[in-house]
C-alpha cells in the first residue's frame, strides 16, 4: 500500500479522496486498513494509493463506473462513512474521474 | 496547499503525479515549491492537494487538456522534470483523468 498502484492501460477509474481529519480519531486506522482489505476483493478494483501530512490523499482505481458504485454502497463501507462524516473527517472531497492517459518515469 | 482545493463544478481535469523520492533531494525542496507557484499562475490552473508519506502523491486540478500540456512543456517546468527523472525519484507515475463527479461533505 506504499507504493505506485500496478494499473493496467487506461482507460479506468480513479475515485481521489481528499480529507482533513478531526481529533477524534479513535477507531480510525483500524477501519482505514480494514477498507482497503475489503476494497481490494471487490470486483473492478484495480489499485490504491494514499498518503497523509495535514491532508490525506487516498485514490483507488477501478476498472468501471459500476464497481465504484457497488463499493459505495458497500454495507460495511457505509457504515464507515457514517463514522468518517460523523467523526473522523472535519472535510473530505471524493471525485471521480475518467483515467485517460498514463505515463511511467522513463 | 495543505487544504482541499476549492474546484469548480465538473467536468475538469485531474493530474495524478504518484513518486517515490529517493535519497538525493538536493534542490527538491525550492523547485517543489517553485513549481507549486509557477503551476498556479498558468491559464487553466484550478487547485492542488499534495501529500507525501513514503509515496507522495500531488494532484493538480486544469480546466482542459490544452492546459495541461502547455503545463507540461513550460520551460521551467521541463527543466525541474528532468532534475526529478536524473535525481530526485526513483519511481513516479503520472496519470491524466476527467473529473465527472464530485462530492463534498455533507
Amino acid at each position: 500500500m506504499s507504493g505506485i498502484a500496478d494499473t493496467p492501460k487506461p482507460p479506468y477509474y480513479a475515485v481521489i479522496f481528499s480529507s482533513l481529519q478531526s481529533n477524534d480519531l479513535e477507531g480510525y486506522a483500524e477501519t482505514a486498513a480494514r477498507m482497503l482489505e475489503l476494497a481490494a476483493e471487490q470486483p473492478g478494483f484495480l489499485g490504491v494509493e494514499s498518503c497523509r501530512e495535514q491532508l490525506g490523499i487516498t485514490v483507488s482505481y477501478w476498472s468501471d463506473l459500476d464497481s465504484i458504485r457497488r463499493w459505495k454502497s458497500n454495507a460495511e463501507h457505509l457504515q464507515a462513512q457514517q463514522n468518517g462524516r460523523r467523526r473522523w473527517y472535519t472535510n473530505y472531497k471524493t471525485r471521480i474521474a475518467r483515467v485517460e492517459r498514463d505515463y511511467d518515469m522513463p
